[in-house]
């Protein structure tokens, strides 16, 4: 997606340890007009299947999922990451490891708002080493809902976590990966281009 | 407003303890189409006035304040709870004390997104005893920028935050007021309703 691809160079920002640093209009500080084209991009990608719900994770996913979900009309449901003990049976419920934060935390999901019948796209801002998207696939599966696929805004793609969960069969359109980036330089690579 | 009240007496459940439970469409499952009509009302509510950026809190306010943001065609930014040391002079910092999760926890905004020039129309989906409103209040005068007002979605009118906020000059405009509500007949009256 070229416009996003184009903001990214012009405001990201990265930093050691491979960040890229993109909270001026992405997770911080939320670019509503580009989020409603990164919507109308997603439901373009995604026109050959049904969806009725779609799944985030809190915190930095809840806004783009909601501009994204106009495009598609339905619902959105955004995973909560816990530490407090939830009782049994109520939740869906699983642990994600979180490389940022250095932990493991709980994500749940209520049971009323996920189980079979939904066809479920599950958006996120970034997508890396994967494990926060693994997580909300097996949430999905555990309800028996349909994964009918990921849109992600941005992907790390020298990180494995796409090459995992696609080998995993789940499919996944991402609007600009990042094949490298130099922190010296500033310059960024996105796939498919020199 | 009256769609909204309509639909907190339909699927909001009275729980002990005064908690409104209203995650089938306001803050764990979130009914897009009706955030769409909550951003209508805001925007003719402030209509009188120029905002040029929406601040809320994470999680559950992120979601209606990115869509609100559409009616009045401004960013969002969302102050993020933390419990991890940030460099001074980078970030406006408060305290907010969270009486449902039992602790304080720091609020951050980045001084990049928010200060002067800055009208800021605050939104959130509750308020209760203002804590975490007074919160985003304080970072705004934190920054030199200017308060235009908060929107909320769900005010508790039988606690204290409204008044204490009302009285410190902050405008607040509350879709729904619940003036009082009873678990056991689970009848809920609107102020401003007999």
């Amino acid at each position: 997606m070229k416009e996003l691809k184009d903001r990214i160079r012009r405001d990201g920002i990265i930093k050691s340890g491979n960040v890229l640093k993109v909270d001026s209009f992405l997770n911080h500080q939320m670019d509503i007009r580009l989020f409603e084209a990164i919507g109308q991009e997603f439901k373009q990608r995604f026109s050959d299947v049904e969806v009725n719900k779609i799944l985030t994770i809190e915190a930095s996913g809840i806004g783009i999922a909601c501009v994204v979900a106009r495009s598609f009309d339905v619902p959105v449901v955004f995973a909560k990451k816990t530490q407090t003990k939830n009782i049994a049976g109520e939740v869906y419920t699983t642990k994600v490891e979180s490389f940022t934060h250095g932990r493991v935390y709980d994500v749940i999901v209520s049971k009323e708002f996920l189980g079979k019948g939904d066809k479920v796209l599950l958006i996120d801002d970034f997508l890396a080493n994967g494990k926060a998207l693994e997580g909300l696939a097996r949430l999905v599966e555990e309800s028996g809902a349909q994964l009918v696929g990921a849109g992600i805004v941005i992907e790390k793609g020298f990180q494995a976590g796409g090459k995992m969960l696609r080998k995993e069969g789940i499919r996944i359109e991402s609007l600009a990966i990042v094949e490298s980036m130099d922190e010296a330089t500033g310059k960024i690579v996105f796939r498919g281009e020199d």
